[in-house]
């Protein structure tokens, strides 16, 4: 696969320099050789700032922290990252379709008899997701029924109401960024208890949105790669990968130049549908490939909209919204802590995102500022500045917030997802089986792999000593 | 991408030699500068010959034509290719599970109660394909709602008997190499308006399983690639594409030594799974890298044995099976015209196709050698020979028959999925319009880019001379 002979030798190598291959890196780095190559110029993987004229900046990728995330509290408070909570006073409005409704709590204020539909198909669903071990969603006795068959379907069988299907869907829109017929039921449920349950998922306080980093959570990534210096590599993308069952040789480019070198095994901390884009010998095989081709990104834009004032506060208005009208379902109040600047988050998620992809940003601007304006009034049209960020278009990624399983993929190779390939092992948050999909989940799949990795290579040490 | 400067320049660069890619560069040949790369050693794509140790060969990919494949038909008779029809004589069986049954033509003997609803379900199931335009499936009224479920869900809630819905998944089976879950009911219906019918795709005699080719289809592959003579190569591995409006660089690797060309326009005429493997600049936009990474392939092993004789044919049978039961729950007598040698033909198909794809050859040929021998006595187990393809396992390929489209698919970016990204046009039989997924369908799919690039090269000679 290339003529030049590898420069360096380490004991392992990370590929993605996210929240997984960070803390795999850094926890192997204190006993091993750790190489840790990061395609893009900065580290973060799914994790951005972007930095408004003034200097102030705001997570423009993975952000919240909720309970039960404790690798994610305890990592902050390691790298002396301060902790906020989410705005989350006043009223949170709900957008039917054609008015505004003020309600408080996680659930709109409905009509009683959606009320009473849609609790019943949270419980429902709680009560399934309840029963399902994320550690292995396909074992569940109904695993084989819950895979075949759509979210979407589930939906459409279980709510009585049209209204209370819509707003389950929203959520959906919410926690995936995807369409609910994009997902089996069966990958929902997992997802669900990976995450605690389907209303941790969906809260504010309490919940999985409930606090954020001061300076933005890639401030955490920022710290944990400074601690590895120049063992993290910026720029570098990984072409191929040949491999045995005692060690890999691995090809990257790196400001145009070719480099290989060698390891004792690989970590690839990546988007799942990055991986069959990497050249392996001999290639994977089929069942692996075959798996990764089933396991697309999600997709969403995340918009952000900056006013000299929360306007919205002053209205006692908490800034969140709902909407069963697109293009923007979902708006937090995406304040800094002690800036005085109001910002206005909003997702455009699943069909919408991929439809707009190729859309100029100033149009896609003006449509979400209208939806803005439609929950907020007129002042909403003239933010001072608009940033967005497609994470489908992102090279290296291609997709956000995670890798989706379709009808069929969990109980078809899933039980193998997290299984190494020989001396190649798999990170990220879709290997996570605890909050899968969320930076707890990156962190939770960089530690398990960092100890089957400490696992390969004091077991070789053994053997170089018997 | 490269420092290469191009060696050469063509009007076309073709990426690809199986039907699709061989059918669009010999008709651009008579006018264009074309040249064509094959990544594999051989051309030919997902159709491609076995050599028994006597010299006869034998199909190990696609091997099929019918009617209405009026492209095919004609494509042999211009390349002299001999057509004979599959053995068809005798009695089909039919495996429930615990017991061996004899019938005739498309559908098993069953209990009346079991054929009436197999029938009505297939009745149905016709009467929504038939509404549905292969151009545009997007564009059925309904096309939202088969497009949010599965197959699956479709079976399960039209079937009333369970030995019904297992037939009726056997026949899925057989035409998709998939999983009923794994596609979505407008996918399915796509699909078989794309060939006629359901019905026609299932059956032998004036079905999609008719005829063959004399010497293997890979002889009609063969003749095609020896008219293009050098501008087909092969061992071409394309790495990279540059593009901008009016041309692309393209650079490849050849026995190990990068080759950079220049074209007008490329056109990829590969499976859509391994588009996102190629690198390229500009990156393709978000909606078309969702797209296919929606667009997983299939899967299949596809399994011969020979004996010296063809001795079922002494008791009346007809080579032809469908069971309930796996790992093969299709069977056809595979012999070629004037052969004595019998040839037994299996698939073996989705999850566990997957599930073996790890598993030492001669444990998969035992495992099929048993299943023989259930349906044709102790003689099955002792062939002369045994030849296994597994498609998923092959680099370049990773799938068999053709890419499915899950759940949302079709109606989230289906709609662009066949026009061109500037300078860049798509073959290969996932991007026809007609018969999807067969031969025939490549060779449509080629025919119409063909045309496409035809439209843009003279568009610019206009230019040009203006």
């Amino acid at each position: 696969m290339t003529e030049l002979s590898p420069l360096c030798h380490y004991d392992v190598v990370v590929v993605g320099a996210g929240f997984s291959g960070l803390q795999a890196s850094r926890l192997l780095a204190r006993k091993y050789s750790v190489l840790c190559l990061e395609a893009a110029a900065q580290v973060g993987g799914r994790v951005r700032n972007h930095t408004f004229a003034n200097g102030d900046t705001v997570d423009i990728g993975g952000q919240w922290l909720g309970p039960g995330q404790d690798r994610m509290y305890r990592l902050a408070s390691d790298l002396r990252c301060e902790i906020f909570p989410l705005y989350n006073r006043g009223d949170n409005l709900f957008y039917d379709g054609t008015r505004l409704h003020r309600y408080h709590g996680t659930i709109p204020k409905l009509k009683p008899h959606v009320l009473l539909d849609l609790g019943r198909m949270i419980r429902r669903f709680e009560r399934m997701a309840h029963q399902v071990d994320p550690a292995k969603p396909w074992a569940h006795p109904r695993a084989a029924e819950w895979d075949a068959m759509t979210l979407h379907s589930w939906i459409n069988r279980t709510g009585w109401s049209a209204q209370a299907r819509e707003v389950f869907r929203i959520g959906i829109g919410a926690v995936f960024a995807a369409e609910p017929h994009e997902i089996s039921l069966l990958h929902a449920l997992f997802y669900a208890a990976s995450g605690e349950s389907l209303e941790h998922l969906l809260a504010v306080a309490g919940g999985a949105q409930q606090d954020r980093i001061h300076g933005g959570t890639w401030a955490m990534c920022k710290a944990m790669a400074d601690e590895l210096g120049d063992a993290c590599q910026l720029n570098a993308v990984v072409e191929s990968i040949s491999y045995k069952a005692d060690g890999v040789s691995l090809c990257y480019r790196q400001a145009g130049a070719p480099v290989c070198v060698s390891a004792r095994c690989v970590i690839l901390a990546m988007p799942p549908n990055q991986i069959n884009r990497l050249q392996f010998d001999p290639p994977l095989p089929a069942w692996r490939d075959q798996l990764f081709q089933r396991m697309p990104g999600a997709s969403c834009i995340k918009c952000v909209a900056r006013y000299e004032q929360a306007f919205w506060r002053d209205q006692r208005l908490s800034g969140q919204v709902a909407s069963t009208q697109g293009p923007v379902r979902v708006v937090f109040d995406n304040g800094e802590k002690g800036k005085s600047a109001g910002l206005l988050m909003g997702f455009v998620e699943g069909d919408t995102a991929r439809a707009w992809s190729d859309k100029p940003d100033d149009w896609i601007q003006q449509q979400v500022l209208e939806t803005f304006a439609r929950f907020f009034g007129e002042k909403a049209l003239h933010p001072t500045e608009f940033v967005l960020k497609n994470w489908a278009s992102e090279p290296f990624i291609r997709g956000c917030y995670a890798a989706l399983m379709g009808p069929g993929t969990w109980t078809s190779a899933g039980k193998r997802l997290r299984s190494p390939e020989g001396p190649i092992h798999f990170a990220g948050t879709e290997m996570a089986t605890e909050w899968f999909g969320y930076m707890e989940g990156a962190l939770q799949a960089g530690e398990r792999v960092a100890s089957e990795v400490h696992a390969r290579l004091s077991r070789h040490l053994e053997q170089a000593i018997k």
